[in-house]
């Protein structure tokens, strides 16, 4: 058997790791929000000496902040300690953010929430934090092992007073520093216009990917130069998360660090946005979109995935139903081996369907596949009666890397849902049935 | 792609199909209840022309039978007909009953409803029922697609005058008839006592086993001679199924026909049991471990699977809590990778505990690898607190096939629950990302 897994690994590794170039989703510039410094630092937690200590820092003092942190009940140390930063000091004054990758800081009792204590009041001293602790922290890497805090103490200093910056290869760098086993970094940015001024809008994430043993975290941050209220900021990041980071599926697994943040620096001036503005909902618009660009870049990237699938919900009673149906077919394994081997097994979908324990109208629901290219949708089923499939077609589709698959309840309610998943592949089970190594 | 695909398949069907031999699982005797014939026959529905038509039928009148359904709301045309069936008798009089394989007889409308009732009827006609419908109908296979009724009307007379009988070649053709992708029949049957009367008690199932593109039923079947009232029966039958075949994961997908059932035909006499009765809880107490033993064997066929896992979660606030725990830890693909690749990765374990949503107390919270060779439990995490884990021992225990895991909320609340499941092998993606061929 260990001779088999050893062969099944050699297989995996030089036959399927190398199948798609993602280096088409780093981008070469980027337009990025005024007043942050950021950068990547290589403090030697990781092993293979890439960068693994990430600062975004905000210019401008009372920066406002908000963040969403995983519900498992396992919380990492940096979690429980960034979620009473942002509450003591109510989403003001926190200007900035201290990642590292390597070490998660979980399950490390109460010597991980001294170290993350101890990073945080490190970096807010190093940026000249003054007003108590104003600084976020987060963990990406191994559970159960203890943070080497000598080598995260020697480089904090050099990462801030040597590496901070504010053009492309800083941000690329920041991005390079969170990742674990991600096989790209995920940096995205973006303009837009609010009352005649012009914001910019960066954000940056790690995937969900999980070696060696538990790497398994979703980091996200969006950081803008807009001015926003803090209530305010942290109800637009619940919304936009709910809608982007919430809607994608690598495995279904929910790790215990997992966190998106936001800092708003308002350095590129403007009237403050408040839930009342009547920019508010333009505003909420950008960010769920631009969110939901980030997160698709997890998916892209989820372990061994060789498919990027939508799963569209519609005419659900509720979103919350479509919601629950479009994560259910997501989380199959059945859909996502069938993805994986190109199979328009639409049987496996409905059967997902039927198991999220939502309303559902049988005789009304629809199947279809709808081809990226812009071609025809392919029915696979009508008012709950099976098309004939014509394979030779749905075996054209499914060649694509990109799929949308449509669902339609039939209930009458109209709501719907977009999710994101990725396929189940050989290569999945070859990273993590992996020996820790 | 595709031809790493092929290779991919290749490999896995060449070098880890046949890693574990299972027919040590197949009964070569067997005790069986009084006054039940029942058969296996090849009716040609499934294309590789194995048995895929059989009948159990009670030779006595008036037998008691319950059965649990799918919560799918995409339900198959059988499971709609059987529940009618049973509702209409309220549990009695209801003699035999019929299952095919290699059709699922699932989302096939109107038609597929006429097929069930056909199929009953005329099981009823050949085996002299006459009090209306008295026939339980079930089927599995492929999704989508009519029952050939052609092939079933002709072979059913054939399968009931010609290979109906009490001994155990019956009882294992009656198995194997009902096997899709099962690698082995699962068959059990045990003796028991009840106020100095022997009872006897038979069992068959059938596992997920989901090729070729939806055979994704869970069947399974107790008869036994004792007498028993149709209420109490339903009763025992959700208590043992809630404890056995709902604390089993081969991948957590639910199908559109997975139908659990009993006939209890009274033939070996003794007073009619009914919750009343003293032997009621013995008689309980002797389903649910047989029906452990019944949908074990599902586990132990689940597809790709190269290991047997016992979760335990103790200490949890209620039994819900406790399984709700087991099952997410069991459903969880990086865990049941992990257990493929042999890695003792608690930190796995812990998340997906963290993730079930139930009460747990982390500072208390203990992990732990018991060997099913008798030896030393393992201690993981204790008190919440990593233990310097010593992985040669870690790797020694997984190296075995069966294993169990024991997770301590410590809530205090002393409640437990024993889950099931296997590991997510190469095997599994490539039998589940096959085309349909």
């Amino acid at each position: 058997m260990r001779s088999n897994l050893k062969l099944a690994r050699l297989f995996s590794t030089s036959c399927l790791r190398q199948v798609a170039d993602k280096s088409k989703y780093v981008p070469t510039s980027g337009t990025y929000p005024q007043g942050f410094k950021v950068g990547g630092y290589k403090s030697g937690v990781k092993k293979n000496g890439n960068l693994d200590l990430a600062i975004l820092k905000s210019e401008i003092p009372n920066t406002t902040a908000a963040a969403v942190f995983t519900t498992n009940k396992f919380k990492a140390a940096p979690v429980i300690v960034s979620s009473k930063i942002l509450e003591k000091k109510k989403g003001k004054d926190v200007n900035s953010i201290v990642i590292n990758s390597g070490c998660a800081n979980a399950v490390t009792g109460e010597g991980g929430l001294k170290d993350a204590n101890a990073t945080v009041d490190l970096v807010d001293t190093l940026v000249g934090n003054k007003n108590g602790q104003s600084t976020l922290v987060m963990s990406t890497g191994v559970i159960g092992q203890r943070l080497q805090m000598d080598k995260i103490s020697s480089s904090l200093p050099k990462l801030i007073q040597q590496e901070l910056g504010d053009d492309h290869e800083h941000w690329l760098n920041c991005a390079k520093a969170i990742c674990t086993t991600d096989t790209f970094p995920k940096l995205v940015s973006k303009k837009f216009e609010i009352n005649g001024i012009e914001y910019k809008l960066a954000g940056l994430a790690k995937g969900a990917g999980m070696i060696c043993p538990n790497m398994a975290t979703l980091l996200g941050f969006f950081v803008t130069d807009a001015p926003v209220e803090p209530f305010t900021l942290k109800k637009i990041l619940k919304y936009a998360t709910d809608r982007s980071f919430n809607c994608i599926s690598v495995d279904g697994d929910m790790s215990t660090n997992d966190t998106i943040s936001a800092l708003a620096n308002g350095a590129a001036g403007g009237e403050v946005i408040n839930e009342q503005s009547p920019h508010f909902k333009q505003l909420q618009d950008e960010i769920v979109s631009f969110a939901q660009q980030l997160a698709q870049l997890v998916v892209r990237d989820g372990e061994g995935a060789t498919k990027f699938v939508t799963v569209r919900v519609e005419d659900a009673l509720t979103y919350e139903d479509a919601h629950k149906v479009a994560k259910s077919i997501s989380n199959s394994p059945l859909v996502k081996t069938a993805l994986y081997g190109k199979d328009a097994n639409w049987g496996r979908i409905l059967c997902a369907t039927g198991y999220a324990d939502v309303e559902v109208e049988p005789t009304k629901t629809n199947v279809s596949f709808i081809p990226t290219d812009g071609t025809k949708e392919l029915k696979l089923l009508v008012n709950g009666e099976p098309e004939l499939v014509d394979e030779e077609r749905a075996s054209e589709i499914l060649e694509h890397e990109n799929l949308e698959i449509l669902v339609s309840l039939g209930t009458g309610g109209g709501q719907s849902c977009d999710f994101w998943t990725c396929d189940l592949s050989h290569e999945y089970v070859s990273i993590n049935g992996d020996y820790r190594s």
